[in-house]
């Protein structure tokens, strides 16, 4: 049951984005620029780190529609996803993916976390300090989105076919695209918030 | 020390942006709705809501930073800011105030913390939905920004008088106005990333 009268026709963070649309600008642009921007981190990459983040965080919603969003960038590969999900150090990712995947579960904890060791882990396996960049603000930026959809108590479907339907759509579409459309349908009655 | 090539002359998130403009442009947009955009609460009730969020990651430049820019929107009470930090509920604020700052809190948390009650308690202290939805976005947005601040091991000085200073600029021109000058004076060579 959402804490404020949010649209019962909306999951997740696209319910609090329709109820405030100013807000939801920036927070589509930052995710869109992280996770399909032009990056040396492939799309599948980076929707991992967002997957695991968010799944350290046990928001239902986001490691849902992020790890099937991960799926349909890796030809489908539910299986991949479930293993980063429960340990990344048995998957079959790259080396640098893995110790990305290790900085940024310090940065769900806490930034302080982070050490110069773990830095250098990531540069021996080939990350380039903008990789190292963005999986921080990557990791901290769903710290945020996490917060935002269970703080303010929105729906979170369990059906795993709405996720996967979702990730196709958000894969081949992108973020803000697909949100232009559910913010320009659910556009606010300002007066009665 | 600066686990990626930072700018040296530029304390905090200012280095971390200017690392990476095409991020920081949504990262400034969102703080610049939150915390200086039309509100029923006052742009001093929003930075004292970021600066008690970064005080408990305890973020040093953060929580300073906002802490001199609240205290430029209350007539330079820096007083009332410690005591924010150190003990709300025994702070000289509005009972509304310290309702959506226990809500904070919890979000700084775990956004699954605010209860219904929690919520209701705003309510009855006069909150509006909006003001309740912007509460929890602020946390959860300070949450991001101290993960990235901290996460990056960017420098983050001691002395007051540094914030202090920087506080009555931010607080009189805003965000996106003083973050464009240091944007546009430290482009990054793409390259070299």
């Amino acid at each position: 049951m959402p804490h404020i009268p949010l649209s019962p026709d909306l999951p997740g963070i696209r319910a609090a984005m329709a109820f405030r649309p100013e807000t939801a600008r920036p927070l589509n642009a930052l995710v869109e620029i992280l996770l399909r921007g032009p990056s040396t981190l492939t799309r599948g990459e980076r929707e991992l780190i967002a997957t695991y983040v968010s799944s350290r965080n046990c928001t239902q919603y986001c490691h849902n529609i992020h790890g099937a969003i991960a799926a349909a960038h890796l030809g489908g590969n539910e299986m991949l996803v479930k293993q980063v999900k429960a340990d990344f150090t048995q998957a079959e990712i790259s080396p640098k993916l893995k110790a990305l995947l290790f900085i940024a579960g310090k940065v769900q904890q806490d930034g302080k976390l982070v050490t110069a060791a773990d830095v250098e882990t990531a540069r021996k396996a080939g990350a380039t300090d903008l990789e190292i960049h963005d999986t921080v603000l990557i990791a901290a930026a769903f710290c945020m989105y996490n917060r935002y959809v269970d703080g303010l108590g929105t729906y979170q479907p369990d059906d795993p076919a709405f996720y996967r339907e979702r990730g196709v759509r958000v894969a081949r579409d992108g973020y803000v695209a697909v949100s232009e459309e559910y913010l320009a349908a659910h556009a606010p009655a300002g007066a009665a918030r």
